[in-house]
């Protein structure tokens, strides 16, 4: 399959935030296979001989790279509004919990490709995935065409690391879409035995590891209280994160704690919209940006934010720094910007993601800067990080296939099928 | 005209929350003529010789309110993008009026379009404006068909007490989608003098009066310093809101604000995206709920937003009260949607836009429920104010005129001729 995007406005992000007129995006096989010029691609194209499946004429509207949601769980749209005004203990414990026992891998199979409309519908090209069982969230990704890196959300009572060697080993060569990284739930669901299982895993793999890390200060009172340590460093201490990996939610650090971060090489994924929800408190995404730690953007699930929308979650990036800081020029729109589409990219494992450029992953957006929220043009980066939505998501590409166009999905599953499916579990199972 | 919705499910709010089945409204002469059951309006049709010019078939999409936003300055749209991360006093002198001086009415009339364009893509259906040329405004308001109250924004600069008597003579019987209400900029920008006329006005007029007020954390300070009160206290005491009115912002209130509040019937208006941007801070929005004081919402305008998306904001209300008061159950999504719906019509002194019933204005909207993020349906009004997004809106209608419908506009304006205009005026002023 090969397509032909022209008339674009491009944003590569292959260095800075230059946008370049009149551009030409090709792509074969899943890969960008030409960038350059309208005047140089017309050149190439009356000498050789090329013929393409499709051609899209982006009428100057701008074509970016997409944005990778780097913490969610999916499937846990069947919660959507049935469990809002808790707080997160409580919340896990004695709702989210025991409805999650009801789930079947095939419960989890079709309320993923829920949370796919809406991540596509959100110009979202790439999600890292935790919940309980990771191959039928592989199943769904691959049958909708939506890339996946998948983690294990290992805990005292459910998901073992040998269940963690297992994906690693299978999904790691499932399919091109999908990547596997282990991952546990978080220190407070785990004794000290698993995690040090779970650390000695990474070291033989020499694996980073992903898990909920520091979310909220209970649970930073209580490691301290445990082991004398803040989650981050005695995660460390156990040698965790040798390799690198991915702290989702970091909200109450403190101060040595970016250190050891920064050290390790650790992606901050910050979720500001389920930490404003669950009333968990707000990230210090400035000073971990001052201290040269990478930050990455997750949504979390749709119980606890409970959109998939990844404009709000830039928006929120950008404005809880500012609001949190008391500094209106903390957290720039081109920062927020290089979290959402490269950092995205590294901290979901997927690299090759990061930016349109020949020989990288198809994984493209065309935003629609005909709306009246992107005008005037001054300054089209602020406009998307303060002002965008999904409105503007006019076409989502992931893997050189197109999955979602002018409001309509082409992802293999009739939409209908996929709601109807979900409000029957969510009745099965909330009643 | 005469417009039939058929098939809706609605939110009439004419009491509680609760969403009706099967339901159909009729508007006429830009109002609601009737609401029933569908099985009651065909039994009606059945035996009486009606004629609709248009009949809308909801297919069980929510026919709700529309949402009143209760403080903007539209026309600000030429500055999105041009004027981030300032704080608020340099965002004001620096940037904004000296950009602002060289506006002429024209082109004022020509930037509110723009705003408006994404006041119906948004599912607003009222605005409140305060800004320099309260006549051209009304003119874009009344060209585009939009509901707008506008106020005087009286400083020692621009605008004077004779103005705001002229204005309210005229502009309250100029069409019958224009309002006017007596209002001044702030506390900070205006003379005790000034400010004492003011006061006088409002008691010769008995009429509420609308202003900036306590936005920043220096504002209050430098009040207090001036006159050993803060605005909300020293304001009251010149009489200045003896009939009620609206204070914009209210971010740094004291202990003794609240009572005056509550005793004078103002309705707050909170801004919580502009107030993030400019770091101002987090509105005490669930203490205000707790005594009494009546909460609307508004997007301020899109140079400190940069948006004007009620849907963000919305969330923004609920989800900033549970970070502030570390409360997950503060502000739940019904009050939200009563601040949104109702209290802003009260607070824009359009009282009859406040519900969905025969008589009242016919200002609804009606809200795609076939969209990802609405699903599951179990609760549409969490939904809405947790999940919502301008995708959701299908149509928008103010005082019986479809303005907005599956993307399309019908304003009587093309949307690239304003398009054009604006980036031609922002291109002259700021280069």
């Amino acid at each position: 399959m090969k397509i032909c995007f022209r008339n674009a406005s491009l944003l590569d992000m292959v260095q800075g935030m230059q946008i370049k007129e009149n551009m030409q995006v090709w792509t074969e096989d899943g890969k960008i296979s030409f960038v350059g010029t309208d005047a140089s691609a017309e050149l190439f194209l009356r000498e050789n001989d090329v013929t393409f499946q499709r051609i899209v004429d982006c009428k100057n509207n701008l074509l970016m790279p997409g944005f990778k949601n780097a913490h969610t769980h999916s499937a846990m749209t069947f919660l959507r509004s049935k469990a809002d005004n808790l707080p997160l203990q409580e919340w896990l414990n004695h709702l989210v919990f025991p409805a999650e026992a009801k789930l079947s891998e095939k419960d989890i199979y079709a309320l993923t490709k829920l949370g796919i409309l809406e991540y596509l519908q959100s110009g979202i090209t790439g999600i890292c995935e935790m919940y309980l069982t990771p191959d039928s969230i592989a199943a769904a990704c691959v049958d909708m065409g939506m890339r996946c890196t998948l983690t294990g959300g290992v805990n005292n009572f459910s998901q073992s690391v040998d269940d963690l060697k297992r994906w690693n080993k299978e999904l790691n060569k499932m399919n091109e879409l999908i990547r596997f990284v282990p991952g546990f739930h978080a220190e407070y669901t785990c004794d000290k035995s698993l995690l040090c299982e779970i650390a000695g895993l990474a070291e033989e793999l020499k694996t980073p590891v992903f898990a909920h890390v520091s979310e909220t200060r209970k649970e930073v009172e209580e490691c301290i209280a445990r082991y004398g340590m803040t989650p981050v460093a005695f995660l460390d201490s156990l040698g965790m994160f040798r390799y690198g990996g991915c702290g989702y939610h970091l909200v109450h650090l403190q101060e040595d704690d970016y250190e050891i971060l920064k050290k390790r090489g650790v992606y901050a994924v910050t979720n500001p919209a389920s930490n404003l929800k669950l009333a968990s408190g707000i990230a210090p995404v400035s000073r971990m940006l001052k201290e040269g730690i990478p930050v990455a953007i997750g949504t979390d699930g749709p119980a606890s934010n409970n959109a998939l929308d990844f404009f709000r979650e830039m928006y929120l990036v950008s404005a809880l720094a500012k609001v949190r800081e008391e500094d209106p020029s903390a957290v720039s729109g081109e920062e927020v910007l290089v979290m959402a589409c490269k950092n995205g990219a590294y901290a979901c494992a997927t690299p090759d993601s990061d930016c349109i450029a020949p020989g990288k992953n198809a994984d493209m957006v065309l935003i629609d800067l005909t709306q009246p929220n992107m005008r005037p043009l001054h300054n089209i980066v602020d406009n998307l990080v303060y002002a965008g939505s999904k409105i503007n998501v006019k076409l989502t590409m992931v893997a050189g296939r197109i999955l979602y166009e002018d409001g309509v999905f082409y992802t293999g599953t009739e939409q209908e099928e996929i709601y109807e499916e979900a409000e029957r579990i969510a009745n099965r199972i909330l009643g």
